[in-house]
């Protein structure tokens, strides 16, 4: 994984001066900065009064989510995938947050339901991401990688053992439970369920990571529109331009 | 368009008694009405303490419409299509209501925006409408008609002039803005839209009909799920069939 970000932004000759974009274009100005935990300090850097100059997508979603966060529904989103009839296929998720001090989008999902072999046929997903309260969307389109139990990335199954462990209990009891989808024949006798807390992840925990690569953010409040789009570097970046658009 | 609707119902022997399913199964029961708009009355009917007795998934959705009125955003939901690139594509969209008295939904939308080129090349879509407050799900599979003014069907552009003015003044001016998504070459300098309130559609505004196949609904309060599904019968009657299933 490479340690830094470059951030191209795109601003119609309203940009930061900087070193020349890859393609001269001269409305494009780059710039390049170690990979870093956004926090608070990064969102009022970027709380711009002159919305051209957002850097990225990455601050603009934890200031929402910060300005939201009062209201539980806030971590929900919707993440639209490809059915294995090849319809599309559209649920709530919730935000399991950023895996490290990456980009990548953290959900927790059982291995038993439809969307695990959906994404196993096409790795494409969508997220809607609507913030009610400052009316604020995300859609963000990437890849997505499934870390079940038979990963045989070390590393990844580390990751999932994390998640699993960050989760509240009544969530991972969840995974205990006939599979979902299958007829109810429980006649309303709902077993209880045991798990000791300091048990790992069962089989049927299953994380997803969810990998940007182009975010399209509308802000109905301020009527502004921007498309965050990357790229792969020779170099191995990951190179982020934006675009103000017409709302 | 048929007059009637069958409902079909599937209750693992804790239905109504009724005729006999079609496929002789001793676990559906059906019966038949007249198709009729679903109001209060329907809701209250509906509002089973035995859920396993529902009837189709509508009166569930109006009661969920009801009972989470209070908030702007209950009207909102996610739509999913599939992209021209082939991947999955999500949008918050509004609600404006069910065609007259069938399950059609209603969307306003832009002739130009993306999803109607999407549309075209794949008609098929899901909505995924979760209610924040009574914290229910319907994820909504079916097929999309765009109804556009260049529509053959007088029928079709009566119900999209209806649609028309059945939006805000507000919402009306948006489709003579510059077309979404492309770049915004205004500077700031918005330009003032004037629009005369007895004029008809203009030509970017869109009407688009959402018709249900399937719907999997999701009461996170009761921690119970169904699914409806649709065929069309011989008689040309749309058959609804629900099954309880694991959460």
């Amino acid at each position: 994984m490479c340690c830094h970000v470059i951030y191209v932004i795109r601003t119609a000759g309203r940009g930061r001066t900087g070193a020349r974009g890859p393609s001269g274009d001269t409305s494009t100005t780059v710039f390049s900065r170690p990979k870093q935990k956004l926090g608070e300090k990064e969102i009022e850097e970027h709380s711009f009064s002159g919305m051209a100059t957002a850097a990225s997508w990455k601050p603009l979603l934890l200031r929402a989510l910060d300005s939201n966060a009062h209201l539980k529904h806030s971590t929900f989103f919707q993440l639209a995938t490809i059915g294995s009839n090849g319809r599309p296929s559209n649920r709530t998720v919730v935000f399991r947050g950023f895996q490290e001090d990456t980009n990548e989008i953290q959900i927790n999902t059982d291995r038993r339901s439809a969307k695990i072999e959906e994404i196993k046929h096409c790795h494409f997903g969508e997220i809607c991401w609507y913030f009610t309260e400052s009316w604020e969307q995300f859609r963000i389109n990437g890849k997505i990688d499934i870390i079940d139990g038979a990963n045989s990335d070390a590393c990844k199954l580390q990751h999932r053992e994390k998640a699993w462990f960050a989760s509240s209990l009544k969530s991972r009891l969840q995974y205990l439970a006939p599979a979902p989808r299958l007829p109810d024949i429980s006649n309303g006798s709902g077993e209880e369920n045991q798990l000791d807390p300091s048990e790992g992840p069962v089989e049927a925990f299953c994380l997803l990571l969810f990998d940007p690569e182009q975010v399209d953010y509308l802000n109905l409040k301020s009527n502004e529109r921007f498309i965050f789009t990357s790229r792969s570097s020779e170099q191995g970046f990951k190179v982020w331009m934006s675009e103000k658009v017409n709302p």
